[in-house]
């Protein structure tokens, strides 16, 4: 028995998908197919609507319905602030924390010999125009603390290093519920570096 | 920031697929956000397609472009031998091992008090139809070896105890490549108790 051919492509199609492998696809396929219409074509819809509905916001490049996102338009957010993100997933994880209350500057990504990326590729020069036309006090890099991450803040701090502006990056240490055991090395080491006075 | 109302919506359909929880479908997104409009077009179309394209087959309830799916229609298959199985998905693993050569009957579920499946509410009139009006000898029952899985074929094959049908069940025991030392006693009883005369 072959796979009817619409089947075929929609699995082809979902297991291009991150994470996604074929049997995952065959199985969401499957699934798709059991679906009543109304479900499959609200899916459908709002794949579609994304390309339409959605841009970036021409001043920080975070996700937005309209010209200027709702962070940049906010009159309640603090204008003095920027925080560097590498993605729009990153803006989400931070906005949920509720502990900030800034500007963002998403990246696009982040220096990266082995994959090519360079300082041209990622928005560094739109960030530079954003610090020089903006009335900025503080930068903070929240970047992954991975080596790629780690280069790009190494770098950006090192481009703002003339300037009166305060440059800061996200801490490093034990994840809250983490378990100092289970901990490798160089995350135990930057606790101990970093350790704050209890008040 | 409150995420822009298409990706939230996307986030939102997305996440009732099955295996699929929020962050996994918020990943997916914004993948979707970032590929090229060629694909999002290609993967909503395929979506769409599956309605419209895939009906079931009138004979095995298979799933078809045509009026009788390629097994039921092709010249090739014994139509002496006839495999039940609960959902398409088992057909595609069954054809995938191409050790079987029959025609097949899709129940559509099993029974199971706990979710109120009965007996009209899977395929099984229409089995006794087909039984009834074709030349089988044997009914292979290739249902899931779990409680609901054993009740159905113990009910089918009681169902054509009178008739003079051979009726099977696919073997239970060790999988293969699989580990005796970590198989449960259930796997290895049964595996033992059917075990076969090496020629």
């Amino acid at each position: 028995m072959t796979i009817p051919e619409p089947l075929e492509i929609l699995i082809e199609e979902l297991s291009k998908l991150p994470g996604i492998g074929k049997k995952t696809a065959q199985r969401l396929a499957l699934f798709l197919l059991r679906s009543d219409e109304n479900y499959i074509s609200r899916l459908s819809d709002s794949i579609l609507s994304l390309k339409t509905k959605i841009r970036q916001c021409s001043i920080c490049f975070n996700i937005t319905t309209t010209e200027i996102c709702d962070i940049c338009s906010s009159p309640k957010r603090d204008r003095s602030i920027i925080c560097v993100v590498e993605d729009i997933s990153d803006i989400i994880a931070v906005e949920r924390t509720n502990e900030y209350n800034g500007l963002y500057h998403v990246l696009g990504g982040v220096l990266s010999p082995l994959t090519g990326r360079d300082v041209d590729s990622i928005r560094i020069k739109e960030l530079e125009e954003r610090i020089k036309n903006g009335n900025f006090k503080e930068i903070i890099l929240a970047l992954n603390p991975d080596t790629e991450g780690e280069t790009t803040s190494l770098y950006i701090a090192k481009l703002f290093k003339e300037s009166n502006l305060k440059i800061t990056r996200i801490a490093r240490g034990l994840p809250v519920g983490g378990n100092l055991e289970f901990a490798d090395e160089a995350t135990i080491g930057r606790a101990v570096l970093n350790r704050v006075t209890i008040q």
